[in-house]
């Protein structure tokens, strides 16, 4: 099966730095934490981040205290484009992944007969929001075949793309109930070459390896931070490529921050992303996701990846040992996310029978991914999500811990 | 000049009352604070119960912590309907009052030729989002004339709304760029008799006085929590009245928590008004918000708002006994944003020399505020804001430290 986005093998991490690394991470010495695709354990240096933030407005105010650390923020913008490859005019901060994909959606002026291109793994919420396009303003939805080893099959898309003239193609580059990676590299390869907008939701990819804006050849890409890229709770972030401000999109709801009021009925966008951004933030929540992205590069996006998907294949490999479990991940290539089935059990009791044992998972269920849990076959599945931090170890604990429950 | 939204006279607060409330809060020993309508100084114990969750969040998870603090998150919406005399099941979390804005405005499909009616004081996020729905959907704008005495002409709302039948009312209580307080009770009773959703910005009034939103007659009521409520920065709240959840009013970008997924073209909105809310929160800052709700109670809306009241009529007073000074506000009624400019003065350098002599204030400028502006003949304005924990030796200091500047 080839690796479609490491091209390289990289230096593993050595136990001496797993090591540091937990001890970076106050929750490693509480739990077993393989619940990193729903908010993974935030590393002390992000907590801290948040924390002093949050006393400095205590202290001298809320505008005083963003005023005061302006650079720190302004720095924001710079790690971020180091992230993603782009440069810092094209990153908006938003108050979540959701936040961040519907000022995407919210740009483009749908006309009625317009056609949104998606898959048949997109994720819940973006599936929903086409759907309420489609009945405010009379859009249509289709939805690209799927590949026999699962993802999208790329000759449908070229063919979609060349005979729809969709206005918009949208792609989750990792599923949240699956392990499923989509080949985004061969996706933006062929969107490159129709003219339609391409948006890229990468809510479970970031902080799990390098996202290169240029190479994903997509007009926007939206995150979040809480999940792989161990970032605070309610923020995101959008990407919006140069062609998609030289066109002049905006966000519907475009507010002061991204526009100027010029006179009683005119006003005027700002020249950069900060078009898609509203005036008011949680500044304690910026600054933690710039200590959040700063943290992962230095640890390093390839050899994170490459442990994130050696622990997940472990953890496949284990659970499908186990009696009555079925693991539920397909795909050309698979990722952090570990889906699987107990025949008989029951997922909240399972979850709550972990929790009890120090460890985190989450219950998915057919309602979060109607599309992909209809054909396999299932009503629910449990979710388990390793990170370069967890250890053998732990994944050994959550094995047994799983035999003896079921 | 009648007293419009304080019904009787209550119980001044006692000095003793005033020293708690200042030594329930951090930054009163450090700064003369007087830019509450930028960001007040959050209590301490809304500082406190937002670390609490952080460090929470860091030594157990983000999911499970919020998770473990359900019921506490729960209540959230128990004070939050208590603050606005609604029903937990009316009010939505938002990222801020944007956020919670446009959510609500979202929510009309408006089609062309589709009138919104405001004032020439609403918010200038507002007004821009007028002029962006009026570019994407054709719609039309309408200002309600300015009574002599400032503020909404009441006649010719009535007029307006009796002959333009419009789609929306969207009136702004108080204007982030004067004193003014709009006359929103008898707003609410005139829209009462007529078919048209009414939408309330209330950003500026919230923590100062009671809003009762059965006595404002509004269908959505938006608010920021920051400000006078005294909650976290990026954060905001939503009413929705019982009539406009019937009529099955959604956010145009539903997401997975405002609806179910239920079949692959097909989902189901939630009955209630989370149905305007996002998935992804940061629950530090919905319990910050709590806190402060509870806090805002707790020392009593209606005496907040007579001491607002009077310190900012003080200071008015005081103002106007500066040479070079102008005061700006002028309305039926005032509350407690003091604006002023300075013959031959420079807003940035006067903030910055008060800033140095530990007083926060903010300048306001032409560009957030176009009509009001242009018609009161200035460029630029500062802002004195205080609140109920200010004292009357704050604003002597303030008056001494003017004079010093000019």
């Amino acid at each position: 099966m080839p690796n479609n986005t490491l091209s390289k093998i990289v230096q593993p991490f050595s136990p001496e730095e797993i090591t540091a690394f937990r001890k970076d991470t106050e929750g490693c010495a509480n739990i077993i934490h393989l619940n990193n695709a729903g908010a993974s354990l935030m590393p002390d240096p992000v907590t801290q981040s948040i924390l002093d933030h949050i006393k400095l407005e205590a202290s001298i105010g809320g505008y005083e205290a963003s005023a005061l650390q302006q650079a720190a923020i302004s720095d924001f913008y710079v790690q971020a484009a180091r992230l993603f490859n782009a440069r810092p005019g094209n990153i908006a901060f938003t108050a979540s992944a959701t936040d961040a994909y519907t000022r995407a959606l919210s740009s483009i002026p749908f006309k009625a007969g317009d056609i949104i291109l998606t898959s048949n793994d997109d994720f819940i919420s973006n599936q929903i929001q086409f759907l309420s396009c489609q009945k405010r303003f009379g859009i249509r939805i289709e939805r690209i075949r799927n590949a026999p080893e699962d993802g999208v099959d790329l000759d449908d898309l070229e063919h979609k793309l060349k005979t729809l003239h969709p206005r918009l193609l949208a792609i989750t580059h990792i599923p949240t109930n699956s392990g499923l990676v989509q080949p985004v590299q061969a996706i933006g390869a062929i969107a490159a070459r129709y003219d339609t907008l391409y948006l890229l939701d990468a809510c479970q990819s970031v902080g799990q390896m390098k996202l290169d804006v240029q190479a994903l050849h997509c007009d926007f890409l939206s995150v979040t931070n809480r999940k792989f890229l161990r970032g605070p709770r309610g923020t995101g972030m959008l990407y919006i490529s140069d062609k998609a401000l030289q066109v002049g999109l905006e966000p519907l709801f475009i507010d002061m921050r991204g526009a100027e009021w010029i006179e009683k009925d005119v006003y005027k966008q700002r020249p950069d992303a900060m078009r898609f951004e509203d005036w008011e933030f949680a500044y304690a929540l910026v600054l933690g996701t710039k200590t959040a992205i700063e943290y992962f590069l230095q640890v390093g996006e390839d050899r994170v990846w490459q442990r994130v998907q050696e622990l997940s294949s472990r953890l496949r490999t284990q659970l499908t040992g186990i009696n009555k479990v079925r693991v539920l991940d397909r795909g050309p290539e698979l990722g952090g996310l570990v889906t699987f089935t107990i025949a008989g059990g029951d997922p909240v009791q399972l979850t709550q029978a972990l929790l009890k044992r120090k460890i985190n998972v989450v219950p998915s269920y057919r309602k979060f991914a109607v599309i992909d849990f209809d054909e396999k076959k299932v009503d629910w599945a449990l979710r388990a999500s390793p990170h370069y931090f967890n250890t053998n170890d732990e994944l050994d604990q959550f094995i047994i811990a799983m035999k003896e429950i079921i």
